[in-house]
């Protein structure tokens, strides 16, 4: 229980709870949590858990989007900076992660393709999925689009490029994660500047 | 119970169980599943199962083991092909998989990805994914020198390249899992041959 006195904002109450949930995943695991582990995770009672969320699942969900608000709402590009070095950024930022207080870029990726996984089986965790791909995927696509049209970019199917540099940048992330290559992220950002953004710089 | 009165080989009922594991798995996930679940999908009593695997967990690292064995196995390649060809076929074999009797290679993989999540928390289970990833980085690596030294490809970093391309191959059917995009791994050829090859071949 919170003895400060003060009343707590729904949107307070959900960030903790929220963040509570990435605690007991990250000891617990997906497959094996239990809303009591959330529970036990935070100063407030459970009951607010269940005022809150209608269940596991629903918590689950509404988590699951507030992590890729967090890590959306992170990437931060600078509004003048020219194509290059906003993909230079923006793939930096997906690889690397930015600053958290709490959980690290990491911690958060772990629970994320966790979560991502067992998306196959779960359509409404995969339409949440998807739409993020969806916007990661078209944030790359406009910067690329831009490239070309400024003519610093070769003309390549920037769409195809978007999916490419996403698909990429997520098979870094998983092999970190899964098989502890620590390098992933960097080797990936070598590979990238060597063999894709070298052929797609007009003047490489 | 089998009925045909002849003596089934160790390798054989091995065989059987872990066909029956595969169905168990497409059924139930990694996660609930119970040894009687793989007992129920084959006609040979479950104590066979216990008398050749020391409990669940040992059962599921043979299989994560059986499965391997079968995807690498599966990989044909032409002795005589040159450097481009083979890298080709061998992308195209990890891409689109090869044709089994019973459970397709989506069915395969769909097990496989499931594992590879849960190998962060397994280290026997990481070194058996993180050997076969070395021996198919290994596989493509092996191609791409045989093309350098043949001045037919470009000379790139082959580690690094043999790396990139593993990576987009499991990020493309990683995406086509998860998220059902069923397209995904011929994307993913296109933009292979079109950001990273067309720049590999050294006529390109």
């Amino acid at each position: 229980m919170s003895n400060s006195g003060e009343p707590i904002s729904t949107k307070d109450t959900e960030e903790v709870i929220m963040e509570a949930t990435f605690r007991a995943l990250s000891k617990h695991g997906y497959g094996d949590l239990r809303m009591r582990d959330i529970g036990e995770e935070m100063d407030l009672t459970r009951q607010v858990i269940h005022y809150h969320f209608d269940g596991k699942y629903d918590l689950l969900s509404s988590f699951l989007e507030y992590v890729i608000d967090q890590y959306e709402g992170s990437v931060e590009v600078d509004a003048d900076a020219d194509p290059r070095a906003e993909l230079d950024a923006r793939i930096d930022q997906c690889l690397f992660g930015p600053e958290f207080e709490e959980f690290g870029h990491w911690d958060r990726m772990k629970v994320y393709h966790e979560l991502y996984v067992y998306a196959q089986n779960d359509p409404e965790h995969r339409d949440i999925f998807d739409a993020h791909y969806d916007r990661i995927q078209g944030s790359i696509v406009e910067v690329v689009e831009e490239g070309i049209e400024q003519g610093t970019f070769e003309p390549v199917d920037a769409e195809r490029m978007g999916q490419f540099i996403t698909d990429i940048i997520h098979a870094a992330r998983g092999r970190r994660i899964a098989l502890g290559h620590e390098d992933a992220p960097a080797e990936t950002r070598r590979a990238i500047d060597e063999f894709v953004l070298d052929s797609l710089y007009a003047d490489g």
